[in-house]
């Protein structure tokens, strides 16, 4: 049986993956009359007098929304809220069984980006935080930004920062063991969603100052006329010799690829063509850009991709789950570049002795949570 | 120390009273595989392929949302969002102790009609069921009303329908001990909010001819100019005599009083100028209108309140469990007034001999939600 059947198999079997578990008992008349009323009056009242009493007495402070529109789900596309509750669940069960977050699942019924930044505005009361997930770019960015500013609490959309915090920390133990500064370093990102779109801001943040960006139509310059917003602003920020051509053409010499595109579009001719020792990110899901045992026979030996079968994982789960624990426990009102900038090299941290066979954490190793979070409560 | 005192300590101590139960397990790279990416993916396909299918590989068919404004939570008033959550984690948890059901609590930052109403279409798709609570009157009336022509599951305003279901089944008993048929009796209800106005529709539905409603200004009659629309439609299909008047005048000779309104508004001398063996619902809690023991001193011997502590309690957590476990069991889309009927005759038949001390079931009494369940299933 293979993993797909497997899988319908489990969630069929247990209709699904997750259920409400009740902190208290209400199996007595006096168990009822403190959790319910009369005596919860008195909590109600307490929290209406002093509105930060809701983080001590109720369960808010450790309860995240899992936002999704279904317009991006996994590599699947624009598959709709309902058929995106299954990941919105997966991820759920991750906040709680990686970093104790209690987690909850909201699909929404709308692609609209007024209406999404007006429904988690909305419900924010019973949160502590916000992770949009697999909400399409362009849209998510400005979801992402006008939420940032509205809601007292943090806000992320992951497909862009978790992924952007594992590559950056991949990068800076691969540019280790390849004996290269980030600074000095020369870096193709393929793909110019989400994904691709925050990895770059990032490694500028960084400190990286040569990137050049591509989507399918090729490199991100100033002069095209077919960017919207987002992209014109990516070109901006750069490409600082405002070079124009193919993936082809921005690889030649550079020192690191990062495939957020589509499997298969880099070609070993491509590593090939790139400087010594040179680091590939095949992100790709499930079918990286190029397979690892291809790159390695062009020359690579620093590898990443997305797959969990596969040496070096780049997996959101390395960071989301930290990075919210983190927040909430230091209450952190906002994820600034700062806070993803330490849980990068936090996660980083976690291989001491980095090695192309391992120079990004394996997604069960422990450690990887309580580093992150130490991470954030010094950085905030 | 008073149970208030007792009510914080175990909000505190507990930091509220709901968490997330995962279902399966993500400790192994199988079983992480199976759960979320890239087992996950076929799941989403299936649903994409068969919206039903959500039904069969999603938790969301054991998933309800229980939603408040904070405008009118118990007898606090507008306390707004965060000081309702307790509440509502309650009844989450009261939810899934007494019928198993899965509720999350949602706390809206809105009290505008259009917003609650696109918020919760909006949020609709990771739900089976969705219970509103504490929404102040008249906004729940026309809340209510629209998400239910809107949504394609299963809407319920408990502080109506709830409290309306278990009045008609604690009727249905005091009318067995007092001997008198529903359709002879002459009905007072005192309080024309969310709950007297669903009562009164109600009653009208179970065969009562004869009821008048009173809000805070007397008598609701076809000449008052200051009236809501939802009061004059109220004053249109009750009072057919259209009087007018004060409590005192519409009591006089009545068999029925229903309060849902304020601490001590029901005199004894208004009892004595009932008809023979009064009904007395005093409701307003945790003060009712006429306590217990000057009701009886008054010549009633059948006497309902909202209290704890005393012999039968109207406890709206005898309908809601059962009534959602009904409905998400049987697969029913609308909470119609006929399931309501059938709910509250289930109710009432878990007292089989009705007597003045007990002509409601206790609220632990297991029956309940087994009872309604089937009344549904052989209703719908």
């Amino acid at each position: 049986m293979d993993i797909s059947e497997k899988s319908l198999q489990l969630h069929e079997k247990n209709k699904g993956k997750i259920a409400l578990l009740p902190k208290v008992s209400v199996s007595t008349r006096e168990e009822l009359s403190l959790a319910y009323t009369p005596g919860v009056a008195a909590v109600s009242m307490a929290i209406a007098k002093n509105g930060n009493a809701v983080w001590d007495y109720t369960s808010r402070g450790n309860w995240i929304a899992v936002v999704s529109d279904g317009s991006a789900v996994l590599g699947l596309g624009n598959i709709g809220p309902e058929a995106a509750l299954p990941v919105m669940e997966g991820k759920a069960v991750l906040f709680k069984e990686f970093a104790g977050i209690d987690a909850f699942p909201l699909c929404l019924n709308t692609q609209n980006v007024d209406e999404i930044v007006a429904t988690v505005t909305a419900i924010a009361p019973s949160f502590a935080g916000i992770t949009l997930e697999d909400i399409s770019a362009p849209r998510c960015f400005e979801v992402e930004e006008r939420l940032k500013k509205i809601l007292p609490i943090p806000v992320m959309h992951d497909d862009q920062h978790g992924t952007a915090v594992v590559v950056l920390a991949g990068l800076l133990n691969a540019a280790r063991v390849a004996k290269k500064n980030l600074s000095d370093m020369r870096i193709v990102i393929n793909g110019a969603g989400a994904a691709g779109t925050a990895v770059a801001y990032l490694l500028l943040r960084a400190g990286v100052e040569d990137i050049v960006v591509l989507d399918s139509k090729g490199i991100l310059s100033r002069d095209r006329t077919d960017l919207n917003g987002a992209k014109q602003l990516l070109a901006q920020k750069t490409n600082q010799k405002n070079n124009r051509g193919t993936l082809m053409d921005a690889v030649k010499g550079g020192d690191v690829c990062i495939g957020v595109s589509k499997p298969g579009v880099l070609t070993k001719d491509m590593i090939r063509a790139m400087a010594a020792d040179p680091i590939i990110f095949a992100l790709a899901n499930p079918v990286p850009e190029i397979s690892p045992e291809e790159a390695r026979l062009a020359g690579a030996r620093l590898i990443a991709t997305g797959r969990s079968d596969a040496q070096n994982q780049v997996n959101n789960a390395l960071a989301f789950p930290g990075i919210f624990r983190g927040v909430l426990d230091a209450k952190v009102r906002e994820i600034t570049d700062e806070l993803k900038l330490a849980a990068a090299y936090a996660i980083a941290s976690c291989v001491p002795n980095p090695s192309p066979e391992r120079f990004i954490p394996d997604v069960f190793d422990t450690n990887v949570v309580q580093k992150i979070c130490e991470a954030i409560k010094t950085a905030k």
